[in-house]
């Protein structure tokens, strides 16, 4: 197939504008990647870090230089404003996604999708295009849960889908409050939330699989999410001496875990595709030599691709649980339960521009179902959202080798200007106008 | 049966002693258990901490205060002296155990050999008991393994199984090396290591099993040990992200590791009372919410009443590991393997001498082998070793719940006495000619 010359062309305007300044943004990706620069070409930007504070300062400077208004709400979300041409009261049009890592992190998980949006605001003033809303670029605070759960923390907040007293009193590892280091790293803000909904809310992100790379697409239009559900499981036993306690008089909690971190991985093997299960973190307690775990503590993760299944895969890991803790004489509570992504619908409307303008742009595109979390999926809560997927090279993600093909990604890049163009209302002329 | 009056009688003399000073034993081992004290009633002494810098200080004040002559060894040991009546140069007898505990510790876990020994030559100056060879009390340094590496450290350099510059680079958890966490609790001594081999070696400890109790005896007079092999084993995968990285596509060393970790377990139940096998602490990495692990480490051992089945299990154990990687996608090795009791012989006129003395004293015994590490195994490398046991609560050990009967531990105590000062040599008038 021949790509046409890339352009922006909004849906019903007949119009073309320049594409998206592409070396601006991949440089704009590359500065980004050196801070929290890890395991090269690895970043680990952990929330409320210092790589993250300076990946945010480095970020509001940007925003500054190209005339943006910034703000900053109580949990540490940041917005950079764009003003419309009407009023001033009317809700912005919002593009953006999150500037932290996973521990392992990877170059373009949710930067992209932040310095992407920055790309369209920057491009909107290279034409001086001036639009009806205004558009806000977001950077959401701690969504990978990596150090402080739960994952989305900051667009639940926003969403009011988390109270912000619950949000400031989390832990880290090392007991280090978010509230407390929220203020350490300068990004307390004064903004109140929840948060005034968005006119419509915008998030482009790498697909973290490779269902577009394999069908030759640039483009994926998220139409659904599977449903997931999180929970930090504690399995109590009994400490004894490794040596001599006799292996029948065991109550030993890392043997209980190791059955449910193997049960889990099968169960999430039952439902090909549709299903996920995953221990992601084992902290065994006293985790030393010589003595059996008394205590093991469990953070896992299950998603179906439908709300029903994920209901049925609750039940499912209760039993896997219950049952291990039966066969090892331990005790087991639930110490946190989150669940994200049920009953969660995309704008068809927005999916349809974005749909329309793709085609017009020559982008080929899929419709698909989103299998990891987004802050997309709190907004969509409470105003019309769109994620768009862009591929990354071998579905490698939450890893240091995560990497992109450029040019695929600035397609998808010019289809959410076009789009958010189109959202935010514009009065380019038609091209025969012009 | 009836119980006669506890005296200590060593044999071949026809002599008889007053028993040792319970309430004074009785009252040592209380003040000791409140030191470190910790989910009462037990006792979390770790290596070097200042818990055990406290105990020590103690310890030595003690052993200061009965006479003795208290010395410090390169490794941290400790040896309190009561000399002999003959050649200053001549090897004294030794007796003791260690000072430190498990994390989740409880109130005997060798303590108990420590303190019976101070009892002892507490007891020899009571009566004014004049022994031809000296005898030591001695505390050994780091036995449970539970902060730094391997386990039996310090009676380890002692009997040169260990390099004195390997010790002393080991360390903990938090990166902080052994040899500075000695010096930083004054107990980086000047003695040489290895050291001079004793004239025998005798150490006294709670059985942490409840065969004794089962049957009813108040000592075990151990006769042989289990083979034991411990190991750290890194498994290596790739990290990802848990919702969107489809299951077949995963290297997850986490379940790896739990498959290791069930199948051990297994493993140690296919031999009956014969063997063991654990994973005593398991350390993933990233071990974060929303990503799969992508290393983790294994800590465990595997103990064989006798030493061709432990080669057996050691095939058994590597083909296990080796499967689990292998299914998982996962790379292996080993970074640390330690071995413990292999072809560990007592010496059969250490344990002639006890069956005697007990025999004679009322007190019903049961020849033993050990499954636990101890100390005595390195001293029985060197020099002829004896293990008593006495009787633990249930068998519950390496927990802080681990009780016992005091007047059953103390007729083993009135044992070790009459043995020890046999070892030693003495003067004592048979009864006729007093």
């Amino acid at each position: 197939v021949s790509v046409p010359e890339p352009t922006v062309s909004p849906a019903g305007t007949g119009t073309q504008l320049p594409a998206l300044d592409s070396e601006r943004l991949r440089s704009t990706l590359e500065e980004a990647a050196q801070i929290g620069r890890w395991r090269s070409p690895g970043v680990q930007r952990l929330a409320l870090s210092d790589a993250d504070r300076q990946m945010r300062d480095t970020f509001c400077a940007w925003c500054q230089d190209s005339g943006l208004e910034v703000r900053i709400d109580r949990v540490g979300n940041v917005f950079a404003r764009r003003p419309g041409a009407g009023d001033e009261a009317a809700e912005p049009v919002m593009v953006g996604s999150h500037l932290d890592t996973q521990v392992a992190g990877g170059r373009y998980d949710g930067v992209l999708g932040v310095l992407a949006a920055l790309e369209v605001v920057r491009w909107l003033e290279d034409y001086g295009v001036q639009t009806a809303r205004p558009v806000e670029v977001v950077s959401w605070c701690n969504e990978e849960g990596a150090r402080f759960r739960p994952p989305m923390l900051g667009s639940a907040v926003f969403a009011g889908g988390l109270s912000l007293e619950a949000a400031l009193e989390e832990l880290d590892d090392d007991g280090r409050r978010f509230g407390d280091e929220l203020e350490r790293i300068g990004y307390a803000g004064t903004a109140r939330v929840p948060g005034p909904p968005p006119h419509a809310y915008f998030e482009l992100h790498i697909e973290q699989d490779d269902l577009l790379e394999r069908a030759g697409r640039d483009l994926g239009i998220v139409t659904s999410a599977y449903s997931a559900r999180g929970m930090a499981v504690r399995l109590r036993g009994r400490t004894g001496h490794a040596g001599s306690t006799p292996m029948e008089r065991r109550q030993d909690a890392l043997v209980g875990a190791a059955e449910v971190i193997a049960g889990l991985d099968a169960l999430g093997r039952q439902g090909g595709t549709r299903t996920r299960a995953t221990a992601t973190r084992l902290d065994a307690w006293p985790n030393r030599a010589g003595i059996i775990a008394g205590e093991a503590l469990i953070t896992l993760d299950y998603r179906h691709a439908d709300n029903s299944g994920l209901n049925r895969m609750t039940q499912e890991v209760e039993r896997l649980i219950t049952d291990a803790s039966a066969r090892r004489g331990l005790e087991w509570s639930a110490e946190a339960v989150w669940e994200f992504g049920s009953g969660i619908t995309f704008d068809p409307n927005l999916a349809r521009l974005a749909r329309d303008n793709a085609q017009r742009m020559g982008v080929e595109w899929l419709e698909m179902t989103s299998a990891a979390g987004h802050d997309a999926y709190w907004l969509a809560t409470v105003a019309p959202t769109l994620i768009l997927f862009v591929p990354c090279v071998g579905g490698v993600t939450h890893n240091e080798h995560e990497e992109i093909e450029f040019d695929r990604v600035l397609r998808g890049a010019n289809v959410l200007a076009a789009t958010v163009l189109e959202a935010a209302g514009h009065e380019l002329k038609p091209l025969e106008e012009r």
